[in-house]
This record gives structure tokens, sequence and C-alpha cells, in this order.
């Protein structure tokens, strides 16, 4: 089974180089071409455009960083769609809104080919650790035909039914997730204006049951200031708290908190921290 | 050490009990005197005022509800103050701002008494289980002196400095665990209007970076709409945010997304769910 | 001149009133065609198809209700572009986003067609009147060439210059006025509470220095709970406050106060007021 | 009848110099004593103390900046209280809370004295030409006995009830001109980012339905940032907003929006714009 892959960012970058490692066959193809030449030393073959690697591979993977990138990924020049037949399969894993992945879907499965939206949860470190969880949804033979795929590339994947339901999926845990960083960089940012030590607020946050992950490593980044080497970059963190706002107004639920949450990052943007670590939404909150 | 300890809530309870089991001798006042007959019949002693509590006994705690609770325990007729004297110690374990703290503070020790604040962190459980987090501050030889009692109330306890800066960590943790649930609450409301499975939106997160304690408990508390057995009063939660917010204030910390937390616990008090646990936070995201 | 008008909706109806008795011959299309009737009437002319209006006129006006409506209207089957040549002019008055208008006017301008966007400030009644503000921007001599009719429909009408500046004003006045309804919703719902009589807040307000027409007609709206007989609908506000935060979304613009109404409009039309007029949304914040 | 006045701010200052224009015979105090040298200029009597005001006079006015400053100037040594006896008559016309205004209205009471509170609507400019709108609850033969000092001092007084009602409706006054502002100076700020010229957004909003008085004043001090010469302090209005969320939350009143407004005050005020007019919110929105 030939893979191929398209988009050699942050996320790409690390599901390729697990991919390799665990024996795949990949065909490579990034916008700037150059990003290449590193897996084409580890083995990796490498195409001129999107539809190339469509056409020369069973199943193609992709992951860019926002609705925009993807639609001229897939609909532009020498597009996924101009590859696309019977026998290909194509599975996307950049985090979207429901709309361009429905759209995507359509484009793909009217010409014949096979769908699986696959939006991924996790950052650079887990990306490179192969630690992604990876929430699918669409075609579910295609879903089975990526198994030692997705194997490579995560602890776990979820088949979460038709197209949409992933990117939905993906959406909400994120919102969830930056509203924690929001609570967190609020609270420190109080803590160090009323005179408490932040590092103890930590310990104390550490033994409550709040106590995560999340909070440990970007409590740390936030306290020493760490954000240059982004796990997850702001800017894509604010473009996810926008697309669940969006959503939430499809159906009209109201975000109270979520809305302001989204300013919150959409203020760290204004600031210059946009290709930051998402612990800078702590510059919001400190300044 | 004769211990004595005022206020028998939800969390007094728990705690009251812990020092009985580990072998205190404790004196017991409650404003509804009917609640001291369960720890009478467990050992403990029964006083009929605050003031009482203080002359019999080296050291007495109190836990009451909020700043007016704890001011009219202090300061009313046959109060705390009025037992004060050299040689009696006073801690008090409220959740309350710094501005009422440092009064009751001043009060004690202008009469020659020990004074040491001590809020905790933790719920009904884990004040029943002795896991509390003791936040101390104040009084260091009290502290000290409290060793026996704080083992068996919690799990740990903190020496923080001054008389306020304990409260002022209180009301931070209290502020991150609060934009927590706002944020699960305001995601789990979410993921229900779009047609999502709220059991499968919990279990991904349990696999995500957020995973954490209270998430999970509180997470299958809203998806089951089990909020009348309250671990912690949403009412008082939503008490802590809004000294939150003050303190806040008094330091010109803007808190965008905090004061967007409070106004969500307080539509929830409005719907009427003030007594039930602060999970129901999760009725003022899904109204 | 021949003039032609696409959508009769709730300020099409009066625009076309209004340009019919200042003498002006005006071909008109609705999507349900019923509603063309009353217009024959009075003396204008019918067609079948949006493209058919423009075919026959000199200068196409359109004013329809949302981004999706307007894309329909002019790429759709029959529609705008298909009738735009040189000599043809179009001018749309709905409010929509500036990447929905850029869209358009590229595509009007690539058939070398005139165009400008017009969108209105006002509601049923200023429509009605004739007392329209409109904002307009795009090509200069068409401005000029519309002034009989921006004469007949509105009480004052501004040239913003490129294509954009117009749709960006009409979100902007739409964003301070949204804002004010729910300063407006909020102060009348405390008031309540609080036990003051809104009729008198409502005097004081006349008197102070907010004291402007929206708030006075509105104010009546909100404490007589006269809702019915939308001036203007509550879902196209909600849908202009959306527009507005996604705005200030590409330009780095933290909107804390206008994301926080744009949620309270949508808790409104969670509500089942969508369909109501704007003063509904005292209904989300006396819940 | 002789008048008694404590407290010469920016209020204070007009209010004292349109009594003695209309021929009252008035004695001052200020803290800062040096601020009373120009009213005897102008014929004014000077007193040492405010009990020592009250004493000399037949109805005392105060109006101080904030809860604690009125309880200072009401219960300290020599305060207020202790010049209180039957025959005095006493009228505060701070902004404050009802919990304060209750407590001053109780002590006053009880020591035989006549209250009424009397706070205030209006700016710097209203308080010197006489054009303050005067919100009066409590003593209502007092509020008679006033009637000539609240000609010189307004526009036009309101008698609302019992002591508190008038507190109240000038906090709900206080919220919904705040709100107004914040709306203002995010519009303007998003305009400043799209590129549209401020100028052009003020005069469109002057001619909608939104235009008054508020938004033509402040819209030029925002676009010319103009703060430096208050004509209503920006940390009283913070205050005030302050009083109102707090007021909120006693009657379980959520104020999504008004949260929101205060902490984009608070954020100006954190910025260093507490001492400057309020019209300086817009620094918070454009940062």
């Amino acid at each position: 089974m030939k893979i191929g892959f398209l988009g050699l960012g942050t996320m790409g970058t690390g599901i390729v180089t697990n991919l390799l490692r665990s024996g795949h066959e990949v065909t490579v193809w990034n916008r700037t071409p150059s990003k290449c030449r590193e897996f084409v030393k580890e083995g990796a073959l490498k195409a001129t455009s999107p539809a190339e690697v469509i056409q020369d591979c069973d199943i193609t993977f992709s992951c860019v960083s926002d609705p925009t990138a993807l639609k001229d990924l897939v609909f532009g020049n020498c597009g996924v769609l101009q590859g696309i037949c019977q026998g290909k399969a194509y599975v996307d894993m950049s985090t979207v809104d429901v709309d361009t992945i429905t759209d995507v879907h359509e484009a793909v499965t009217v010409r014949g080919g096979r769908f699986l939206e696959a939006p991924i949860i996790g950052s650079k470190d887990s990306s490179c650790n192969g630690q992604l969880l990876i929430l699918a949804a669409g075609d579910q033979t295609l879903y089975e035909d990526c198994f030692s795929c997705f194997e490579a590339m995560g602890r776990k994947s979820f088949f979460l039914g038709e197209v949409g339901s992933a990117s939905k999926m993906q959406l909400i845990s994120g919102l969830c997730s930056s509203t924690v960083l929001a609570g967190l960089a609020e609270s420190l940012a109080l803590a160090e204006k009323v005179g408490l030590d932040q590092d103890q607020v930590l310990q104390i946050l550490s033994m409550s049951s709040v106590n995560c992950q999340l909070i440990k490593q970007k409590g740390i980044a936030m306290t020493t200031s760490e954000f240059s080497d982004p796990n997850y970059k702001l800017h894509l963190c604010q473009k996810d708290l926008r697309l669940a706002v969006n959503m939430s107004d499809t159906v009209d639920q109201p975000l109270h908190v979520g809305a302001a949450v989204n300013e919150l990052f959409k203020k760290a943007k204004s600031k210059g921290y946009g290709e930051h670590d998402v612990a800078a939404v702590y510059r919001a909150a400190n300044l």
C-alpha cells in the first residue's frame, strides 16, 4: 500500500517521520519544496504536486493550517481533485470547519474517490512521539484501511460516523482546552499582581482536582515566559476557537465564556504572539 | 491540647469527624445546635456559643460559608472575640476576602490571641476522606501547633506567609477550577447541540492533555444531570468567583474570562441551582 | 433611466415604494413571486429572474438577508451575473461581509458591468419613510447616477471609496447600536430585579447624555414586551454582529464587549426570538 | 436656612458654586482644607470638620468619591455622626452601594436626624452649569426642603421612595452609559484597524438612531485622544460598574455584557488612565 502525505508543517513533520519509521512507503509534497529533502533522506519519495501524489499513491493524507489552505490544496491548480478517481483514497487531518470538510468530501466522492476526515488532537511533541489522538469520520472501510498508519501516528483513533463529526469533535476538544489555558493564564496573572509566588500556585494546582498535563506544561511555560518554541501555535489555536464560536452560531448555542476566551487569544495575537506557543495567551492576560 | 470547632456545614462535618477519629478532643458549636448531636455521639463536647468554645479550648477552628457569616461569628454577640485573650489560638478555614480576614486577624491579635487563616481546597468528599489541601498564613508557631490537626484533615498543608496570602491563593485556585468547569459545561452543551455523543466527548477529553479529576467527575455529573447531591455548592463557588473578581479590581488586573465565568455561575444560581453541586453550571450553558 | 429591484423583504418593500412614489420606473423580482403583486398594482413591472431584471434595466438594486442569499442571487441559475454586460450597473444594498461583496464586485466588473455596494442603516420604519442612511462604495460615476434613487430612499448618502468600505462601515455602525441595545436590556433587567420602576428608568435615561431614538423606542418595546412586529429582525442583527466579530478577527482587534453582545443576541435567538424585533434581546437579559 | 457642603471634588466644586450664586448661605469643609479658600472668596464660610458643618447648618450635603470615603466622612473622627441630632438634616450625593447608604441612613436617623440620599447623574460640565440630574430617596419632607438647593444644582430632581432606590437607579444609569461608551470605543478601534476614517464613523453615528450627547462628546475625545481633562474620571466610572455588577450579584441577575464592560474599564485603569476622563476606555479597546 502506497501512502502519500501533503503538508510538512509542525504536525506533518512528526507524522511522516513516524510513518517512515514504521516501514510505510511514503510520497511527500509540500508547498515549500525544500522541506521535502529531509524526508527524502529518510527514504520518502517526492512528488511535484498534490495531484501527482494522489495519482502515485493508494491513500493520501494531508495536514494544512486552515480552511483556506485546504481549499487551495484540494481545488487549486494541480490539486488533490485532479488526481482523484475510482480507487483513490484521501484522508484530511487538518482542523477546519464543517462546511469546508463537507465540500471536500463531496468533491472527492463525486469523482469516485473515498474520503475520510481525520483531524487530530495533540501538539508537536505528541506528533513526534506518535501519541496523537485521531478523530476520524466518513468512509468506514477507508478508516479500516488506515489502521497501520493511524497506529504509527497516534495513541488511539476513534471512528465518529458521518463526515463532519470529527471536525466538530475536534473543535469542541479545542474549545475546552483553550478555556483551561485562559483560566490558567488569568489565574497566574492575578497571582502575580496580588503578590503570590507563581510557582507555589502551580504546585497547589498540581495537587488539586484540575491537575493535568496541560496545566503543568503550560503553567511552567507561562511562569518562565518560554513561548518561542511552539508546541502548538497560538494563531492556530485562535483559528480553532473562531471556528468553534462560528459553529455555535449555526446551532444557536451561546458561548459566553468561549467567546471571551476567543477574544483573549485574539488579543495575544494582536500583541504579536501568533507564531508563539499557545501558552503565550498569558501575555494577553498579564498585559 | 483541646480543640474547638465552629461551623458544622459540609466541610466542617468531614473535618470534625476526622479530628475525632484521629484521637483529638473536640468541642463543637453550630448555629443550628441540633447538628451537634451526631458529633456528641462520636465523643465531641458541645458548647453554647463561639465564645464558650474559645474559652474551653486551646486552639479553635472555624469554617463558615461567607464573609458575612464569618463577621457574625467573630464580632457578634457571644462571638469569637469575646473569648479571645492571651494564650488562645484561633484558626479560620472559611473562604473569604482579604479585607475580612485582615479585620479578623487584627481583632484577634490586638486582644493577645494568635491567629492563622487556613482556607481549604477540596470538596465534601475530600473533607470526609481527610484529603483536603490546607493553605495557611499568619502565625507560624500556631501553624506548627496545628500539625496533628492538619494531618487529620488534609493531604497536605502549605504555609504561605502573612495573613491574607492564603485567602488570595484560595481564590486563585477557585478561579482556575471554575473556569475549567465553565469550559467543560459549554463544550458539552455545544456537543449536544451539534449532535455529538457527550460520552464520547468525555472519553476523548480523558485521553487528552486536559484529563483531570475535575473534568472526569463533573463531566459525568453534567451528562447525567446529577446535581442534587452537592460535593461543593454552586452558590459558594460563585461567591468565591465574586471575591476573586473583586480582588482583581483592587490590583487593576482585568479578568475578561473570569468575569464571564462568574456571570455564567450567576446565571445558574438565578435558575435555582445555588444549592446544587457546582456541576450544575452546565444548566446555565445548555439553557 | 430604468431601475430594477431584487428582493422585496422588509427593507426592499419600503425602498421600492419610495422609488415608485418618486416617479421612477421600477422592475421588480422576488424569490417568492407573489410578493411582487402589490408593487405591480402600484405601477411596477415584474420580471421572472434576476438576470431578466438586469437585462431590462439600466441600474439594478438588490437587498437580501445575508451573504448566502446574495451569492445565490448573483452567482445562481438565472442570477445577476447572467445579465451583466457592458452598460449594465448593479448596486447591492444587503449587509454582508467584505469577502462576499468583493467577490460580487469582481464578478460584475470582469464582465464589463459597473458595481456599487450600498448597504443601509435604518429599520423598516426608516425604509418606509425614505429616511435610510446609505453607505456607498465602489464605482463613483454609478454613485452619481444613483442620485435620484438614493434621494427617494434615504435621508443622506455617503460615498466611502473602494468596494468593501461601505460594508465595513455598516458592520461597525451595527456593532455600536447592538451594544447600546444590550446595555439597555441588561440595565432594564437589573432594574426590575432590584425593584425599580422601569418606566422611571427610561424617563431618567431620556434626560441623561445617552438619550437617543434607539433607547427611547426600544426601551418602550422592552418594558412592554412588544417584540412581535419587527422593525429590524433580531436574527439579522445577530448576523451583522457575527460578521463584525469575524471582521475583527481578520485585523486582530479584540472585541471583548462586542463578543459578549454577540452571545447575548445568540442567546435570544436560541430562545426563539430570531424573527422578532431586535428589542427582544431583552429576553436574553431577563431570563 | 443654612446649608453645609462636605467634599469639594469635581462635582462638589460645581455644586457649591451654583449654591452660592443662587444666594444660599453655604458652609464648606474639605479633607484638603486649601481647596476651601476659593469658595470663601466667593462668600462661603469654612468649618474645620464635618461635625462642625453639621452643627452649624440646617441641611448638610456631601459628595465624596466612593463608599470608603463616605464611611470615613460619616463614621470617622469628628465625622458627620458626631454633629447629628434632632433637627439636623443630612443629604449624601455620592455614588455608593445600597449597603453603605443604608448603614449611613440608619446611623443618622437613630440619632434623630433626617436623611436623604441624592446621587447625581452628570459630569463636571453639568455640575458647573447646574444641569445635573438628581435622584433622591429617603425622607420626603427633607426632599421638599431641599427644593431651592436642587433647583440651583440641577435640571431636574426625582424622588424615588425608600433609601437605596436612588443609589440603585444611579448604578443602573451608569451601567447603561458605560456600556454605550464601551461599544463606541470598540467600534472606533475596529474602524481604525480596518482602515476607515473615524471622523466619518462619528458623522454616520450622529445621523443614526444612537445619536446622543455622550457618543458625540466622547467620540471626539476618543478620536483626538483628549483624555487628560476629566469630565468624569475613569476610575470613578469603573467603581460604579463594580458596584452595579456586585448589586446584580445580590439579586442573581447575570450581566454578561456589563461584566465585560467592567473588565474593559479595569483594563484602562490598569494602563494608567484612572485619573483621565472616562473616554480613555478607548485606550483599553485599541491597545
